[in-house]
């Protein structure tokens, strides 16, 4: 039997929610409900056009809106959703009043953490999020001059990137001793660091934010550091679930702040599922939550949400988090723990590390790629990777995550085959290397 | 007990072999023996300095001879072993008379096959191998108008795309009905075909060659398609292991001519080991046997024997043969089985196949990739995959062969995590768009 199936949120995950209940059933209804302009845009290209990398917005969006009607996805544009009752099985709509369910999918994105500091109602605060607003921010990006980014989060290090290629004054401060400190090791970030020093970006590790400053408009950021002088503020701070409505319904969040959802992708609430950057899911080795992952993450959940929402049985599993982005002019990534977390979770490790190249010695364009591989002692399961390059590091970290899931070990990847052709392969892989070198350290000779 | 081990073969499994003797155990002798008048460089790296995409032939070096005497390994150059007596344990060399091993490794690599048609001694005709020649030839093509290309082997791609890049008018024959037709399908080389086409390549296939024309040098080349007027004829038949030495010495042989070893890369011989292109090694899902992959193989396979002989023990796994190549515009590659070799070895197969990009859909630079899977029936587990992209093969086959080996399905695959970040890959990883399309089929839907 047909259901009825709302979807809060037009993100990657609503999108991708939306579909799955058509997948599920065509004759399922579903009606997708979204505060912003648009749907069915990639936000994760705006750095990339803020930077100069894609020449226009336009380029960002997937689908023309007539795609949706014709697909059967009903999508209500600029259209809050203000509070979900989970035993009537109704939402309350603005200008439609309530709105019945059979089945409920909760796709509400993230925040930015509240920076909590004087001045956040400032004009030149900039947080990325919303295309329109980023069409609108990138001519006032012609006219400044210095810009501070908050926080080198994954968004952080692009958006430093971003300003930095377009000749702005760009200083990037954050409370850490390096950038993205939470995930990535200090020697896989060295070499990205070193390249913003390069590009002219001031660098402030160490260092607490304390307020924007300025009469209507930022004219300067206060930190631990000193005021640092700038007309444009970016506030890349850590991305918190936004899970405001579905709290107040009486949905249960993990410690991550997300929803906590089962494998098909369930909420505490029967009926209800949610998917995306909202959600908390368990890793796949420590199943300890976590929420924040990427657009592909949310799409998938969104798709697997939605199948169920709409009738049918599928699973997502666990994660292990590959990863990847270009920052500076390095491109960095990996595969679940790298040595400081590992650490900081109190995970025993053996590490293999290799210097390779992506593709013969003497080709052109060759590249270095520095690769680190952790692995539990003993058996030397793999654990996680982390890497620094710039060829083929996102094949490689998603082959590592993969790797990791399915319990490879260092002795399985230092006997791996590997293509070799001097325009796009080196005689020795990188990550064969690697774990060559982690099962030497491992029986002491290292 | 240190050894004296005698290496025949100065390439990648020789080389890889003597360092092997000697990272068993550093007070092993180790002798190697080469007919030619260097070892330690990239024979791989020559159709590419032909192409002009290397600028020259010193690029193709990797070490100085004197590298290998500070490492304790003792080259022979220029000098030929021509018998081995195995009871005796001595190898008969050329101007040193009777030499006695404890241990002999066999790298003696692989000869063209012989076209076996009239005129294969006139000048004119191209056996790319050893680099002293290819400087020589190298200044032959800046006279050269006309060239035809013998048979679409891995080679012969290779060639054909260089030649043609430096503007010459390129002949290519084989006697298939497409190229690299005994490991590629046609859906695959298609592209690259037509890539060919476009540069200017004249393809003839279906085309037997029958005779090499000319008083002493070449001045066409007969085939079955008619006579092609031509200046030089480049040799690229089929690698045959060269085993004459060792046949002749009584050393087993298995169905693709190359010598039988054990996981040891041990011969039929006691004491006596084989590497490389020489060598035949179980296929991972078949256990038949096969020869002829690359110099990363060639290289492992030395270090294992090299260790082995020198006192050590370590094993090598049977093959999954991650292949790649750049072929005209393209990069082709791939794992185990296509779907006209799985047909062939009669090996029931589901296909599942995609063409996806590789990077957002958005971002400069952004290519296409075709990609197909096959996996058994039932349980789906995969069997092979064939690639043809411009972006991340050879890392995608690394991965593919991996997953090969270690038994994932199109299951796992479907589901498999994702970096997304446009710059460096797409929201949907063109592996798992045809591993859902390969569930989809298999499960009737497709």
């Amino acid at each position: 039997m047909p259901h009825k199936t709302l979807v809060i949120g037009g993100g990657a995950a609503g999108i991708g929610a939306a579909g799955g209940v058509k997948a599920a059933d065509p004759r399922n209804d579903v009606v997708v409900y979204t505060e912003f302009e648009d749907v069915g845009y990639s936000p994760c290209g705006i750095p990339y056009v803020h930077g100069k990398e894609i020449d226009s917005f336009e380029a960002l969006f997937l689908a023309q809106k007539e795609a949706y009607v014709q697909a059967g996805i009903d999508v209500r544009y600029e259209t809050r959703v203000s509070s979900i009752d989970l035993l009537r099985k109704v939402v309350d709509v603005a200008g439609e009043g309530e709105v019945h369910w059979d089945r409920l999918v909760i796709a509400t994105g993230f925040d930015y953490a509240d920076p909590g500091v004087p001045g956040g109602d400032l004009d030149g605060l900039y947080y990325v999020k919303n295309i329109r607003r980023a069409m609108e921010w990138d001519k006032v990006l012609d006219t400044v001059k210095t810009a501070v980014v908050v926080h080198a989060t994954p968004l952080g290090l692009e958006m430093t990137t971003a300003l930095a290629q377009r000749g702005i004054e760009t200083h990037l401060i954050d409370p850490q001793p390096w950038a993205l400190a939470e995930m990535v090791d200090p020697d896989i970030i060295a070499p990205v660091q070193e390249s913003w020093v390069e590009m002219g970006v001031n660098l402030h590790f160490n260092t607490t934010l304390k307020s924007f400053n300025g009469a209507r408009a930022l004219t300067s950021v206060g930190t631990s550091d000193g005021e640092i002088p700038a007309d444009l503020a970016v506030i890349c701070t850590h991305k918190q679930p936004n899970i405001t409505l579905a709290a107040e319904a009486g949905l249960k969040a993990g410690a991550t702040g997300g929803l906590i959802v089962d494998e098909r992708m369930a909420t505490s609430a029967p009926d209800v599922y949610a998917a995306g950057d909202c959600a908390e899911l368990p890793h796949g080795l420590t199943r300890v939550g976590v929420s924040g992952l990427t657009g592909s993450h949310a799409y998938a959940q969104g798709k697997v949400a939605g199948f169920n929402a709409g009738g049918g049985t599928k699973r997502y599993q666990p994660v292990y988090v590959p990863w990847g982005t270009p920052a500076g002019k390095w491109v960095i990534g990996g595969a679940s723990f790298g040595e400081t977390l590992a650490t900081a979770l109190g995970i025993p490790f053996v590490v293999g590390r290799a210097e390779g190249i992506s593709r013969a010695r003497y080709y052109p364009g060759v590249k270095p790629i520095k690769i680190k591989l952790l692995a539990e002692p003993g058996q030397l399961r793999l654990i996680g990777a982390q890497m620094v390059g710039q060829e083929g590091i996102k094949e490689r970290a998603d082959f590592l995550a993969t790797a990791v899931k399915f319990g490879l070990t260092l002795h399985d990847l230092a006997a791996m085959e590997n293509v070799y052709s001097p325009a796009i392969g080196a005689l020795n892989e990188p990550i064969v290397l690697a774990a060559q070198n982690g099962v030497e350290n491992a029986s002491g000779g290292g």
